[in-house]
């Protein structure tokens, strides 16, 4: 192995050229910095056989995974698709230059939102033709007057057999010992490789983000990419305002109990607390040494002081009081991310698939409290709760849950003006996530002999890849309707491997757009590999992890970083696990300070959230640059992401040189057969 | 070993009531809670013999300290006084009461600073004795018309052969084989107790902190006990704040170059950076990977865009402009910290001993600008820099730097007329501090045949015990001195065992009320039991331990505080570590989530930082309680100090068993003999 850029021509040094050239894609961008060449004949380091099977297997797995983001019309990245089809590696561009001109004329800023921002004074848009919606086969199906699925959609409905096979071909694949191995390799090579360049370009590194004018880690945009309203304030705030609220609206009627009114004042005279008494101990929302490995715990501490009812009164959407406080508090938290500027934030708000109305609900919610920010998209998480309400008979079947949760999403895409709110509320909604504790033991086993879900009246719940799928299901479909109206897609964007099986890892790899925490990835070297391959979005939370389920220093964030897998920061719920004032900073802090991340990790790790999040390119262009879809340095602006070419150089090739090994093999492969 | 409160009578259950009695102290104020109690007739699990050469050599230690302690006036615990004095083992309370009338009647907030708080409006105190100062011995002695030391202050001046022969005892002993196994085994046994204790109490502290009202670890005083007042902002507010006045003063003229005054423009136009264009990255004030173990780098990035200038004109309080960009940022720091209510500050400010008009210009800057808040209190840190002053023929001898010192401190103490202003700023200093880097390797040894201070001319720097040693001499007379005079008194406080040989924590040991850093403690067992003992106080600082010494992980932070050791958080210099615009929560934040530390651990973090600070005990008694200064349980409120009483009976009584351990063994000595 030979390390810097070598002086003279490669091919002097080493008898088949193409095999350097195979090991060292070199961006045809010009980027200085010291590179590291990889002479001699040999391979990967396995035998050419298994590195055959190994490319066969994982150019599957790639496929299988471009094919459903490709039906969701979820994100997928260029330069993996470009191997997919045949493009590269034969014509890899030999010379690309960066359009500067674009990006020296496109504002840091975005424009300013419209002040209407949710649309109240646009004209809803009217359909000439309106479909009839039914259920079948667990999603809501577009028909048109022959009673058939319309044409331009039927390619859009996904077969569970199809993904039950593709499951079963990812299993084979992550148990296989040889492809482990391999993949593992790979993996460790990713990690050694970019140690060496840390060693060798640190200082260049630093050198550029200094000569970068007026841009540090402050002022670059930074997205946190997993939060959940319900816990998005900190403690102190959340007791601030519930002080506060019992000072100034002692007399509000906040609930009903047996049918009589009962006000703030009452509230807290049942509990024998008064204002000035609560403090942050009583509240007692915080993670502690006793949650650990206890999601049931953690999850009582969304109730403060222990009380569900406060929970009801103040971080519900839907309660007596309309969600007012809930949203109220949140206005605040909003309001600070507008202050910090260079702060955004997916919170999470909660659809739970019991009834039909609560699209509806908290659409209006939203906007008559003008729940709003130019800093906030959200996201719609839906809970796996179906046992829940099927022991309390408030669904019968799978599909009721299903129905609940997707069909106002058809309706009100097939005809605005019957969810006229909803309609307004979805365009600031980017994604769904699906959230529970992982690691409840799951009883049911998806296979071909599954119920559908009409038919899926079990006591157990499903379990995660059933849930996923069906969700996975319905977007698709739901997606390829709202494109042919012109609407807003969705993302799927569930939390996975957070604890639980591997199976689901597995799943969110063929059927989500990006996951929640991914730290059971350390365990799947197969998964990992292809999560890198696929650039897939893992939004980590470390300091959630270190109250949950992992201790901060055994996070494997810091490792998937020096892979280059595509991970950002998030703080999950700051009303559990954050001390000060600032969590997305605290995070970042943390994570600075104890793995000692350099100012470049930091502003990587910043812009890859920019990328996961779902803030629309007409945003993302003036955060990230006009170019920023464009594959390597090309598509980075160090102007407004303050990450140096070098590193985005460093990535792209390394990304390349991977992807290179694999097609090139089995391009051999081809030519020998 | 039993656990738990033993049902039936100890004496019941085994033969010898004295022994039990002894490993289980029971302070006499009832708190209840689990407690362990050791039974059987084997003492501290060595033998007889060790223990008590163990226990003669520690007492021997403890004199020592409390001597030193004794005439400079500093701290000592009075519960280890006590047994020293002989008053316990035998005369331990039986009956203790809280005094809850008093604690009741006391504010929880000390009243307002008169809005003259420098005393300008105040004449100055006239003294009819003047006295004749003079330097001897490296010390300024007060003679009177005799030319003789004033007789009441002579037992106030130390001689450096009691310190050199006090050094050398205690050099056997830490090296002294069995001392040092029976000081790990009893660490050890504290650490193992403890930890039981939190097994079994936890839910007791925290239903204890839960059910006072309205206090919280967020409304709990705390004290940064070190931190650095030139880098007490952080890298985004010192940028800020230069970009200001890079707009507001560009006409400013800020220094002088040749003789020809050059402006705030000037300044930045030659070094070609515009306000618009500078980030945090080029600021480059930031620790970070390069500055590990590399004291001399890290000392550079007190240099913002590696421009000494900018140090010069924005962090110095003695240049052109007078310090005034200084002054007007510490101010913004202040009054953060006001703001905050509950965060107070220690801030360093630099007196080097070059010239004897330093302090003057100090006091001067301090009063003209009012770098004043009710929210600190100053310590002056003295670099130990002879040696470059030296090279740069500003001193000749080591006196001369000693003189430079302290020889203005016993002028205004003298004749406060000589110095007004100083006599003024002096009130709000609470302490000496020594700061360098002490992984510097010592060419100089210090004994018997080191040159005094007036025949110190080498040119190598004087070993650290040299320079603590005169620094506490001086203070010691002075302080006397001051004492008599009715005026307040310094602690001596340095920076010591961050880095460097194990004398530098002998002599902090013997010679300063207590320390910043302490990390190597962790070798040197039979040290940090003494500071156990003696309840030294450690400010601790891991954040910049770890950019600098030893990585977070590996902080002996937890350790001590599992131990029972006196340690507080504090943040040394925000401008080089922190991120967030709260530096000790942030700090606070980090040690909670990476070890996992529970409010009960925080708070009593908290309140060891206000027991260590040097704000004054009109103002403790409103942080604490007013009987703050009584042993254990009878000392605290926790509607102050959120502290749970059982807490601190578990540290009370823990201690009090320790020394009883070492004074019973002494007394059954006595006995034998």
């Amino acid at each position: 192995m030979s390390v810097g850029v070598p002086e003279e021509p490669l091919d002097a040094r080493c008898k088949s050229p193409q095999l350097v050239e195979m090991h060292t894609f070199r961006d045809a961008v010009d980027v200085n910095y010291q590179r590291m060449a990889i002479t001699g004949e040999e391979l990967s380091g396995v035998p050419l056989e298994d590195l055959k099977d190994a490319a066969s297997h994982l150019i599957e797995a790639l496929r299988m995974r471009n094919q459903y983001m490709e039906k969701i019309g979820n994100q997928f990245p260029i330069t993996t698709k470009r191997f997919l089809s045949g493009e590269y590696p034969a014509n890899l561009p030999k010379f690309r230059r960066k359009n500067t001109e674009i990006t020296a004329n496109t504002s840091f800023n975005p424009p300013e939102p419209p002040k209407d921002h949710w649309g109240l004074n646009t004209p809803l848009p009217v359909f000439s033709t309106k479909y009839t919606l039914r259920r079948q086969n667990g999603v809501t199906e577009v028909c048109g007057e022959d009673g058939n699925l319309i044409p331009s959609l039927a390619e859009f409905y996904v077969s569970k057999d199809q993904f039950l096979a593709d499951t079963e071909r990812l299993t084979q694949m992550i148990v296989d010992g040889p492809l482990k191995s391999f993949c593992f390799r790979r993996l460790s090579y990713l990690q050694n490789k970019f140690q060496l360049h840390v060693l060798l370009n640190e200082l260049r590194e630093l050198h550029e983000q200094k000569s970068v004018s007026h841009r540090d880690f402050y002022n670059i945009r930074k997205v946190d990419t997993h939060i959940h309203a319900a816990s998005s304030m900190n403690q102190k705030h959340l007791l601030r305002f519930i002080k506060k609220k019992i000072k100034t609206e002692a007399d509000t009627v906040v609930l009903e109990k047996n049918k009589q009114p009962v006000t703030m004042k009452e509230v807290f005279k049942k509990m024998g607390i008064d204002a000035y008494d609560l403090s942050v101990d009583m509240l007692d929302v915080h993670a502690d040494r006793n949650t650990f490995h206890r999601f049931d715990k953690f999850n009582t501490k969304y109730n403060p002081v222990g009380e569900s009812t406060l929970r009801e009164i103040f971080i519900k959407t839907d309660n007596y009081v309309e969600g007012k406080y809930f949203a109220e508090v949140l206005k605040e938290v909003l309001s600070d991310l507008e202050d910090s500027k260079y702060q955004h934030a997916e919170p999470r708000l909660s659809i739970y698939g019991r009834s039909k109305d609560e699209w509806d609900k908290l659409a209006k919610w939203a906007i008559t409290h003008d729940v709003w920010s130019p800093n906030a998209r959200w996201l719609i998480q839906v809970p796996r709760l179906y046992d829940i309400y099927k022991a309390k008979n408030m669904v019968q079947t799978f599909d009721e849950l299903l129905d609940n949760v997707f069909t106002p999403l058809f309706e009100v895409t097939n005809d605005p003006s019957s969810h006229p709110e909803l309609f307004r509320f979805l365009q600031q909604v980017s994604g769904i996530d699906s959230v529970d504790d992982e690691s409840k033991h799951e009883y049911v086993h998806f296979d071909r002999s599954t119920p559908t879900p009409a038919a899926y009246k079990d006591a157990e719940n499903p379990p995660y890849n059933y849930y996923l799928f069906y969700m996975y299901a319905n977007l698709t479909a739901l997606n390829a309707f709202r494109r042919e109206r012109g609407m807003n897609t969705f993302s799927l964007r569930p939390h996975c491997g957070e604890a639980g099986h591997v199976n689901h890892l597995l799943t969110g790899y063929l059927l989500s757009e990006s996951i929640a925490h991914g730290i059971l990835l350390r365990k799947v070297p197969v998964l990992q590999y292809l999560f890198y391959l696929t650039q897939m979005g893992i939004a980590m939370s470390p300091l959630s992890n270190n109250s949950l389920f992992i201790s901060y220093q055994r996070n494997p964030l810091p490792e998937y970083l020096q892979k280059g897998l595509n991970v950002s920061l998030s703080t999950d719920d700051p009303l559990q696990f954050h001390y000060t004032k600032e969590a997305l900073m605290e995070e970042y802090s943390i994570a600075a300070q104890v793995w000692k991340l350099s100012s470049c990790d930091m502003c990587e790790l910043a812009r890859n959230s920019v990328m996961q999040s779902g803030f629309e390119d007409k945003v993302k262009i003036h955060w990230l640059g006009p170019n920023y879809r464009e594959e390597g340095v090309v598509g980075n602006d160090i102007h407004r992401t303050n990450v140096p070419d070098i590193r985005v150089s460093f990535r792209h090739e390394a990304h390349v040189d991977e992807l290179c090994n694999l097609f090139r093999v089995q391009h051999l492969t081809h030519q020998a057969e």
